[in-house]
């Protein structure tokens, strides 16, 4: 272990290895899944418009939750109550709570050493986030992957803005180990991961992971990427990151989701994703297909009775005809964006199984071609 | 056969007696279901929040469909190209139309003898819904079963608005019989019914029925209650209505789905129910349970780890607790209304299939009672 901590909550196994890629296992007290891994994200403790029953049809074995809106509503302690999310939820598969980090820094919060202070979105009111408390909200939260609390920034930023919040994010990330290993000390089988900033300095990047490292954490989340950038400032940054991350654990590119990019970020080492694109391109009438996006709202789809994807499994190509789809979508039914989300994330899930079938026969490369011309 | 049609299809066998309700099954083309029937809302061919999957996963034999709204919306001839709503919506089993009446006369429609004259509520434009029309752009949209357009008043009016409603409607009852037989004379395997109105005058109501069943249908609608009388004025008229209805033909009470209204309804002879009210109460957070109405966004149910109904057997009692469905609610997340309204349509499925097994045991009265002391 190079975690620094006394036990073996989580562990990485690589089972095939295709360049720098790897198709593994996490295992963890709850059980057990795969990698390369897309967590969808449900926000408020569900995937918008889907049921935790939902998720475990589309084989989806990660749920990521997020701490910002669960500690404003219903509360922590409530969430706490009820056995975290996982009683709360019904929801059986494994849970990873981001730190709140992201949607604090995206409301504009008064922030210093101690933490971030902030207004909630529901009612105004003010709260603090620090290292310390969000450890504490995950530990209520019932995470089986905790994040720590970073420095996120939108890019571009100034190099003096980059270097202040990877300072700051390595500064809170030592707290947040302190905060967190009693209750490791004491048998708790909640991870946690620290995170990597440097927006697209590659010398920051390998700083902040260095830094990140000599903390010592189960898993490692690359963060502050797919934040304005282009893919090709995004690829550099990630892989000095990378670089300096150990083989061993679990490595985590947050926030990104789009076929090119993850299919990229796998080759390169990355083993979890999660990303709102599909969730919210399906509510919008934006379908991810073998051929590239559809747009279902278009009118040449008005009489179409094939489905949304001749090559997709999914329940909803299975059954319903595009017209169908199109009309639900155009009369505003709530039917329309469940369908649509639930064939957008067995694409994507799809999508990811294929590229772990991919490094588990060698043929990434290829595999990445083919993405690419779809999707480039 | 007393509909004066010279096929045979839609057959209802009334398998058990109890009193004047019946247990019984109709027979079609497509196949068969059971009475009594409740049938849910499916608007624009959809039951809002569900899919047809849902509704076939919870055991509805037969779903509504909105003329007025799906003429609109796609387009009756949309619908057509795709193999009628069956074809277009994926839901296997029978279809049952309304006219459109209901709604456009809702919208304040200019009226004569010739049929309604309304503003589409979806862009303005004007529309003409006549007998004849209505009858074809059921035919178009493949119902199973059609119903005639009539005149549909809010109560209470007067005895003079009243009996020009069932005047009209018996006009119009005549002519949509005539339109429609040349599809039936070529093999049409679509069924027809008329519709009783009348108010709570009691003499209007059997003076209705008779003139409805002189034209003879393959089964009787009885229109216009359960819009804003009491239910002391309702049964009276029901059963008025009811009393001049043929035996061997299923018998519709519109609109009605309350369930001691339902259950009373059965009481008396019915057969079919349509209503919104379950599932609109869903959207809002009212839950139908054997211990009666339970609000869910009452605070009382925010750390409430137990299922909306323990003695209920569906897939959100079976799973989610009190606490996460009020949660999901509250943060207005979709997935809310959609497990709401399946627990509402469950409960009031199996109360149907409750009461026709109290039918079948001799016992519908005592049935009657639990009903009202738990919903009276």
């Amino acid at each position: 272990m190079t975690s620094g901590f006394e036990d073996d909550v989580l562990r990485f196994e690589a089972e095939v290895t295709d360049g720098s890629a790897r198709a593994g296992v996490v295992h963890t007290a709850r059980g057990s899944f795969q990698t390369p891994c897309f967590m969808p994200v449900g926000t408020r403790a569900v995937v918008r418009t889907l049921s935790p029953a939902d998720l475990e049809a589309l084989g989806a074995e990660v749920m990521l939750a997020n701490t910002y809106h669960l500690l404003l509503r219903p509360g922590a302690s409530t969430i706490g109550a009820l056995g975290g999310i996982h009683g709360f939820t019904a929801w059986p598969g494994h849970v990873l709570t981001d730190s709140g980090g992201y949607q604090v820094f995206s409301l504009d919060p008064r922030v210093d050493d101690s933490g971030a202070t902030f207004r909630s979105t529901y009612d105004g009111s003010t709260h603090h986030l620090s290292p310390e408390t969000a450890v504490a909200i995950q530990q209520q939260l019932g995470a089986d992957i905790q994040m720590v609390l970073d420095v996120c920034l939108a890019l571009p930023a100034s190099g003096e803005v980059v270097r202040s919040a990877v300072e700051r994010t390595a500064l809170w990330a030592a707290r947040a180990k302190a905060a967190h290993s009693p209750a490791r000390a004491a048998g708790s089988p909640q991870a946690l991961f620290g995170i990597v900033q440097g927006g697209i300095d590659e010398a920051l990047r390998k700083e902040s992971a260095a830094r990140t490292v000599e903390i010592g954490f189960d898993g490692y989340g690359v963060g502050g990427l797919s934040v304005g950038e282009t893919r090709d400032e995004m690829l550099p940054a990630l892989a000095a990151a990378l670089e300096l991350l150990p083989e061993g654990v679990p490595r985590y590119l947050m926030g990104v989701g789009d076929p090119v990019g993850m299919v990229e970020a796998v080759a390169l080492g990355v083993d979890l994703f999660d990303c709102v694109l599909p969730t919210r391109l399906a509510r919008h009438g934006t379908l991810l297909t073998s051929a590239g996006r559809l747009h279902i709202k278009n009118a040449a789809f008005a009489r179409d009775d094939g489905p949304i994807d001749a090559g997709c499994a999914c329940a909803v190509c299975a059954r319903y005809p595009r017209a169908y789809l199109r009309h639900l979508l155009q009369v505003h039914e709530p039917t329309a964006p469940r369908l649509l989300t639930m064939h957008n994330l067995h694409w994507l899930l799809e999508l990811v199984r294929a590229t772990r079938r991919a490094i588990a026969a060698g043929r990434l490369d290829r595999w990445r071609a083919e993405i690419g011309a779809a999707w480039g």
